[in-house]
């Protein structure tokens, strides 16, 4: 019995997080076993890893040894967590996962993308059965994200332009991946967007 | 202009790191701008890196996690320390570099030494100008580091087979290389290799 990976995408400030929460708490209470993660971490040695890429000067990484250290917590999430609670059978909800790192590191740096896509062939190559892209406005998205003030999403301090292009690779991502991808409106209110979510994931979950 | 890069390879208490410290002493003492540094570490990111890696139980961490965190300390190391050392002309030496991941990793898991070469030749590249490998009797050696209790050398919980192989593959080593790669005997007294070491040297500095 294998169980089934979904994962969340989209800019900062989308309602990726709160999108998972209210699925996670909808499908377990249809019956579903759930397990809700994220990345950076999501397992205990990936956590580690994150701590680098998150807290400190983030400038004292390249972009080429952050992608190492993502693709190294990716490794250890998808090793600690979430093969094993998909060989147990369970519904594995993940807030960000490889496609993140194709957009943020393919946009802020296009020429990396060739290594993000081949350490991912090497060290990874799992992909998401569902991916659900929450497209939003961007100016609306960055309010939302500079007002919860995390100082984890840094990505948020580059600006509007960079978060327009980070939303234009997301839906070129979702055209790219037509089989596993769904973009849902992001622009409404939570109870809204989750409707919306859970009325799709009706035709899709086994 | 451009330095010299010299790394110490071999397996754990073969004297790397006394040699590595008393050749700096030797060259400093001869007018050369030398830069001693170490692997896994050496920048102040790599040995935040490092600490992961030595650090807390390292049964963690995967043979492939593990590999991804020694090539991400190896690309800050050398972007923030070996690089600009070298294009400032000075001489770097360094106790441990690539090779001790093709070695470890490749006797330990020789599946995976495949993943090791493509990450080095998609994410380091570089190669040392000259690497002097410290052959010695495993047995010794093993004493040695076990006496030194360091904590950081897990590898020689191993035990004495395994050094054996890592001694094999760093003599294999030495002859895939040999332009660059040079034994030197470590059995006899520090004095004695560290002169060994400066006369071999005399032939191969700029």
């Amino acid at each position: 019995m294998s169980g089934f990976f979904l994962t969340f995408e989209g800019i900062d400030g989308s309602g990726k997080s709160t999108q998972a929460r209210l699925l996670a708490g909808h499908l377990q209470a249809t019956g579903h076993e759930v397990i809700l993660t994220r990345e950076p971490g999501g397992s205990p040695g990936a956590e580690e890893i994150r701590r680098l890429l998150v807290e400190g000067d983030p400038g004292r990484w390249s972009a080429e040894t952050e992608i190492l250290l993502f693709t190294a917590a990716r490794r250890d999430h998808l090793e600690r967590t979430i093969e094993p609670a998909l060989e147990a059978g369970k519904t594995v909800i993940c807030d960000r996962f490889a496609d993140s790192t194709r957009i943020y590191q393919g946009v802020a740096r296009g020429d990396l993308r060739g290594i993000v896509d081949t350490l991912h062939r090497q060290m990874i190559q799992k992909e998401p059965d569902l991916t659900i892209v929450i497209d939003m406005d961007p100016d609306s998205a960055l309010e939302r994200g500079l007002a919860r003030g995390s100082g984890e999403d840094r990505f948020e301090e580059f600006g509007a332009t960079f978060q327009h292009s980070l939303r234009r690779g997301f839906l070129d991502l979702a055209k790219d991946f037509p089989n596993r991808c769904i973009v849902v409106d992001g622009n409404n209110g939570a109870q809204d967007v989750s409707l919306q979510i859970n009325q799709v994931l009706a035709n899709r979950l086994p």
